[in-house]
């Protein structure tokens, strides 16, 4: 059996019971060093298979060869399991082979990252990867125009690492044709874990540089606003 | 003192260590009533006020008036409060007003319903809400345009309820202007809830009767597929 598990955003109080039990039901904790260690007092006495990143392919295709033993196997992703995570790689890779397989979810990035900046994600929004890795920049730079006319509040995952410096300015090239420049834009470093950061600024004057790969980054839509450094994107209703 | 505390789907199971403490170390519980009764077994003990539907605003008013007088006030969502939930009318409503407030992230709608389904959030996907009580319906029309153009995979939260039947119509038959017919269409009712159920269909040959107000509907993009009742967003690996 397979369980695949969302950690939430890092602080072991923002995983659900459901997570944890699964956890700890386990034989084998499968995951990426980074995230099997958030969870270590939690699995300290299981089997623990960790390695790099960009090794997501061999540690699922791993995890389905214990669990093929018998054992009961947790692999990890932080956030949700199904939100950029692992749990397609592993209904991918058992390619229709007889396994029970749960997938448990947990709080995704975006909607940890919005708790902390307020509330601009209540109305439509939209998750975009910027990392061009699996996906083509063209079809990325597609999205961002598309979210960008539809009045999306954005949610930007990936937004900047080594080798891909110049893809949040390209976004937000992007995004300024089609809104105004005092547009605020939210950027949460470290979300629910140490070295938390929280900056409100605007598509105008953000520091790309503060933008690191654990950062999330919120771009309002044309009714989003800012009220004691919380960004408040307004559902309508008349108040 | 304010929680905005996201309960998560439904299920206890499914809310966050976080969440629970909130509820616990509050005074006070405001909320929908079935979203307080689904919390029942946590805040039994507790002073509640509940009302009904399209109260919203009152709800907040009334929490924030008890908070003043000094109390811990909870208000509860379900699934995340910041995603049309009541975080952002809570902040909406302090105007400003000095006044601690906590927004307690949970497991939103379409990722428990996501988890159900198989993984079809693998990929970029957006939020669309179809009820037109507080957006005009070609504010939502164009997002649906926008969405299906960019291959966004997309979620539909209130995707129908009475007074609303011909939105989901609409909003598959402009889908359909950009994706094929056999494009995979997941349907969750009472996700991690009593009577939950799981369909999974196609944007062809949906049964709009099915749907209901408990309904999350998500739309695949264009490599979403169907394996072993799984409905499947590649990210893009080479498996």
């Amino acid at each position: 059996m397979i369980n695949v598990v969302g950690i939430g955003p890092g602080d072991l109080e923002m995983m659900t019971f459901k997570a944890k039990s699964a956890l700890e039901e386990s034989d084998v904790i499968v995951g990426y060093k980074t995230y099997t260690n958030l969870i270590m007092p939690i699995i300290k006495d299981k089997e623990i298979v960790s390695n790099g990143m960009k090794q997501e392919v061999q540690r699922c295709e791993e995890a389905i060869r214990i669990a093929k033993t018998g054992k009961i196997v947790s692999v990890v992703s932080s956030g949700d399991a199904g939100v950029y995570g692992m749990a397609g790689l592993i209904l991918e890779l058992l390619n229709g082979d007889d396994m029970k397989v749960n997938i448990i979810p947990g709080v995704t990035a975006s909607t940890a990252a919005s708790a902390i900046l307020g509330a601009p994600l209540m109305h439509d929004y939209c998750h975009i990867s910027l990392s061009d890795l699996l996906t083509p920049m063209e079809l990325i730079e597609k999205r961002i125009a598309m979210a960008s006319e539809g009045d999306f509040v954005i949610c930007l995952y990936n937004p900047r690492s080594k080798g891909r410096e110049g893809h949040l300015e390209k976004a937000i090239e992007i995004i300024k044709k089609h809104r105004k420049i005092d547009t605020p834009l939210g950027i949460v470093k470290n979300a629910a874990r140490e070295k938390e950061e929280k900056i409100i600024t605007t598509i105008g004057e953000i520091d790309y540089t503060v933008v690191d790969m654990t950062s999330i980054v919120i771009i309002g839509n044309s009714s989003t606003y800012v009220e004691n450094n919380n960004m408040i994107t307004p559902r309508g209703y008349k108040v």
